[in-house]
């Protein structure tokens, strides 16, 4: 019984309504405009930006980034499993120069929007699936779809009005805080060295630990648009495609949890936030 | 009509039917026997142990603690977002000379047994909720709990036998793998240091990057129980009473999401794994 209904599981999800299959490439060059090179002191990281779902909010990240806005900022709000959070001196007339930015935390979509199906009835939304290498979930009543706050994505932070976001920005160093959706803007995700946003200096601690002193919070060497960096400098990443058939497959063959490890098989269900999305690194371009 | 929901949602949540009444301290004291101090290289971790649910594999690593067993091993397979792990040299004297363990992934429950509720229809779950500070979850029709694989648990590796587990063990430094749950025996969890744990070298490189020096993995300078380290080395830890009518206040709280931040409410869902623990670090005995 088992079996045929695992079997039926993964003939629903070999076809999902939501399927591509034009493009069925493994790997998706990153538009090196819309990739960010972050630098700090224990390594370097890639951010890949996402300005179909916030666009206004890319394009002033993107601005302040080649203002050289953020190079010597500092970390200042780092909370272990949960996130790592900078900005300016808050107050300060560089925070203070900033335009507020409307909230983008979720767009618009019509049934015809196409992405690729992960999980029916998520704890938190109707569905789930990845667009283009992003994690996302949608509630197609309301006609909404939104970048789901995932380890590893980068958000900006606000006050408590909604359309009260700056400059200061966070990463999901935990697990996901999906409660957060829908209300704080997603704008990008690391694709390459979240080990060392996990390095970054905690700024909180428990009761009866030391304080860390603010010298040692971790800051910002450089942020750079990866398109602005020289040649020789660039750090090239690709990234797995999730529209291509394979990556279904892929999709497929981990909910089904096949192979000898899997002796009592766990049920059919996928964390949009548990699926590793893979990167590669490809040689600099000599062209 | 939202409103009155919510106040229904916490009248409920505020009475459960496995609520406890008796214990409510805040603070819970580790028994230092069932308590484990690991030196690394970046930082001191403190992690409390589960007899209750995993007996054998306590008793197990509890002696092999304390022979010294895991000083100078390395952490040898970490990958970011998943699990860093650490064991003897595969197929050493060392690493065949441990007894293997019967796995203790879950245990028999009667409808009597007490925890503290966070959330029914989990994705992968009944029920989840807390147990003496444990994240857990059940199935009341199987009579079963066990706890979940939250951030920062640690658990027996196996083969793929499911009694194959010896000494080789792993933290979950990612989003929670909860198909992982009632399949490998989690056995206790990181109270204190999970940014160190968090800073261990990971093994595993994307492709087209450069692979890690062995060398370079990172060791266990010791691992001693807290109730054999020397009164002036002990770190004392405690842990937040989850069966105390405080904490279940708070869970509440978490859920509803008042304040002014929360400009649209989020779903009233609490994932078990997204709720932080609160522990405090007290003096130094002197007695």
């Amino acid at each position: 019984m088992i079996k045929i209904f695992l079997v039926c599981c993964a003939l629903f999800f070999i076809y999902p309504s939501e399927s591509y299959g034009a493009d069925d490439s493994l790997w998706r060059k990153l538009d090196l405009t819309n990739t960010v090179l972050l630098s700090l002191p224990q390594g370097k990281v890639v951010i890949e930006l996402a300005p179909s779902f916030a666009p206004k909010h890319v394009t002033q990240f993107s601005q302040l980034i080649k203002q050289d806005f953020y190079n010597s900022t500092k970390f200042y709000r780092v909370i272990d499993g949960f996130v790592a959070q900078a900005g300016p001196q808050d107050g300060s007339d560089k925070d203070k120069s900033v335009d507020t930015l409307a909230i983008e935390a979720e767009k618009s979509i019509t049934k015809e929007w196409l992405f690729t199906s992960v999980q029916d009835k998520d704890l938190f939304a109707e569905k789930t699936g990845f667009k283009n290498s992003f994690a996302m979930a949608t509630n197609t009543l309301e006609g909404k779809a939104w970048l789901t706050h995932c380890p590893g994505v980068i958000a900006m932070a606000r006050g408590n009005e909604a359309d009260s976001a700056t400059s200061h920005f966070y990463f999901v160093i935990g697990q996901a805080p999906r409660y957060l959706d829908r209300i704080m803007t997603v704008f990008g995700r690391v694709v390459y060295g979240m080990q060392h946003i996990q390095a970054i200096q905690r700024t909180a601690v428990i009761a009866g630990d030391n304080a860390i002193d603010p010298q040692d919070f971790t800051t910002i060497i450089s942020m750079q648009l990866m398109s602005e960096v020289a040649k020789a400098e660039q750090l090239l990443i690709e990234v797995e495609n999730t529209n291509s058939s394979v990556f279904i497959e892929r999709l497929n063959k981990r909910r089904a949890r096949e192979g000898a490890f899997f002796y009592k098989k766990p049920p059919p269900i996928l964390d949009v936030c548990q699926i590793p999305l893979r990167s590669r690194r490809v040689k600099i371009s000599t062209m």
